[in-house]
């Protein structure tokens, strides 16, 4: 049986038909018939070469929807024919004290879905089934997909810093940051929209933005100082980072989901006086997977995609690739 | 009535007798007649000039012990006689936000004890009442006086951050250092601490410290990586920051309690990984320096003082801005 996939050969090279065959099934594998799969900006640098990982032939594809094709004989929770997610991570030692703890995210022998593996620009993929989640039916697979790695990566730095009625910040309102403005407003706080320009004003309000800083207006950030508990940081290009942090208030905490390209100068002093804090989030463990995916249902957030067929893969790419997306690139089979 | 006090007249004057005629006591204030007053080296940025803070004639010290030799007649809770100890903070509104919450160090009107107000080398000095804190029988003055500003700027990130079996390192091993090498141990922790040279390792020991690493030595910062769940940097000289963020285990946490003398260059992708956070703490509130007090007292954690005439005020100040002090000098009436 042979699989078929999008796969890039080379650095930055197109998306391309590409037949393999998969590894077999092991006990704990289930094979995923993909119908919907979202396009997140890391398939891009992976791709592209930006972060020096991964091997050619590539397939991207980390925001997998789709139904259990097969199953091997220790899968326990999951059937033939049911509907499930799978995102960035494929599978973990499920042993060590952060596997047990429920932070697989940080596991030392984590695999990731597309890097070194085959991703989910394909017809099918196989990963542990421990690492593909159940969808509430409440969740149309469209807007479901990008959950799976986007918004699980806002989900957890949210609920970890977050409480009601902080007020949040959300700096870039593409994939990741129109999913952080609907989780923080479902969390109940009051959520600032930060961007660059200020074309994505009225959907950021749509999305749960109460107020909007177009930080390309010089006097945006300054107007904004000291309003903010929680800043989170969807970017990979440079920011006025010093100007985010002085529009935290006391205690605030500046929160990377992406890294920027550039190194960050850090003024510590400028931190200390109002004991402010800088802090990272990657993906998130299984329990949060699945209580992101559960609260999403309750409280109706959903990635708003641009559905593309995944036979024009490598031109839905490129829509991602120049910063055309609005805001979801969702493939579908 | 004149207070005698120890005053530089200009950037890295000495200091030398100073009398003033204190402002009225006002209802809430409380006139206290110092026995000890620590020096910390936050002093020596203020006499400097470092900070580019505060006026002359200075006055410092903020680390101070004495007894209440007067009282405003709307003090309630302390007596003329009592022992009490003054930190860094000689007022704060105490109607905001966060001093209801107890975070009266974040206040914006707060009012530091030597900045623009004559501190503690002198043989009284006058602060809100609210800001005297009675210290527990358990505590010598002179073991106590560093607690005020060195043990709560230490105490509260760990109280924060820290939960027993962490492993927790402390970055320089001076008047504060061995302070939090203590508090780390007593809170439960496994305490590694973490030095240019390896001379003061014994102490530290003494101190609580498990494991020491001397940075100087090549090996030393390389061999920890990935061994430590918080590390506490009390210093202001440069360090190997990337070599102390690879000592983070996943979720660790760097916080800075002084501001180094450089910006850091922080790579966020190094931390994301791991989701590291870079934190920062400033003293602590009421609140938390009354339990690191009654803390300090039921766990034995004592400042290890090398005792100073006040009339020496200079000679000893000298002493701490050479660096040569083990590990807190502190004046004595």
């Amino acid at each position: 049986m042979s699989f078929h996939a999008y796969a890039a050969h080379a650095k930055r090279g197109p998306l391309v038909p590409f037949v393999y065959d998969p590894s077999p099934l092991g006990p704990h594998d289930v094979e995923v018939r993909v119908t919907h799969c979202g396009i997140c900006h890391s398939d891009v640098h992976l791709v592209d070469g930006d972060w020096g990982v991964g091997t050619y032939p590539m397939v991207p594809g980390h925001e997998i929807v789709g139904t259990i094709a097969a199953a091997g004989p220790e899968v326990r929770l999951l059937q033939v024919g049911q509907r499930v997610g799978v995102g960035w991570q494929r599978a973990a030692c499920l042993s060590c004290e952060l596997c047990n703890a429920g932070q697989e995210n940080l596991c030392a022998q984590s695999e990731d879905t597309c890097v070194d593996h085959y991703g989910g620009f394909a017809d099918r993929i196989r990963v542990d089934g421990r690492f593909a989640f159940p969808l509430p039916d409440a969740l149309a697979s469209e807007n479901a997909a990008p959950l799976l790695c986007g918004g699980v990566t806002v989900y957890a730095p949210l609920r970890r810093w977050v409480r009601p009625p902080m007020r949040v910040g959300v700096v870039g309102i593409g994939g990741l940051g129109h999913l952080a403005l609907q989780f923080a407003r479902a969390m109940g706080c009051e959520v600032t929209a930060i961007s660059s320009t200020p074309d994505k004003e009225p959907e950021a309000r749509s999305f749960g933005a109460r107020r909007f800083l177009a930080t390309g207006e010089a006097e945006a950030l300054r107007s904004a100082a000291s309003t903010l508990d929680f800043v989170l940081s969807t970017v990979f290009v440079p920011q006025d980072w010093a100007g985010l942090l002085r529009a935290l208030r006391p205690n605030g905490v500046l929160c990377f989901v992406g890294a920027p390209a550039e190194p960050l100068r850090v003024n510590v002093g400028a931190l200390l006086g109002g004991q402010k804090t800088l802090a990272t989030s990657a993906i998130g463990g299984r329990p949060v997977i699945r209580e992101m995916l559960d609260f999403a249902a309750r409280h109706e957030v959903a990635a708003k995609p641009q559905l593309r067929p995944l036979a024009k893969a490598d031109a839905a790419f490129d829509e991602v690739r120049k910063g055309r997306a609005r805001y979801r690139i969702v493939l579908a089979a």
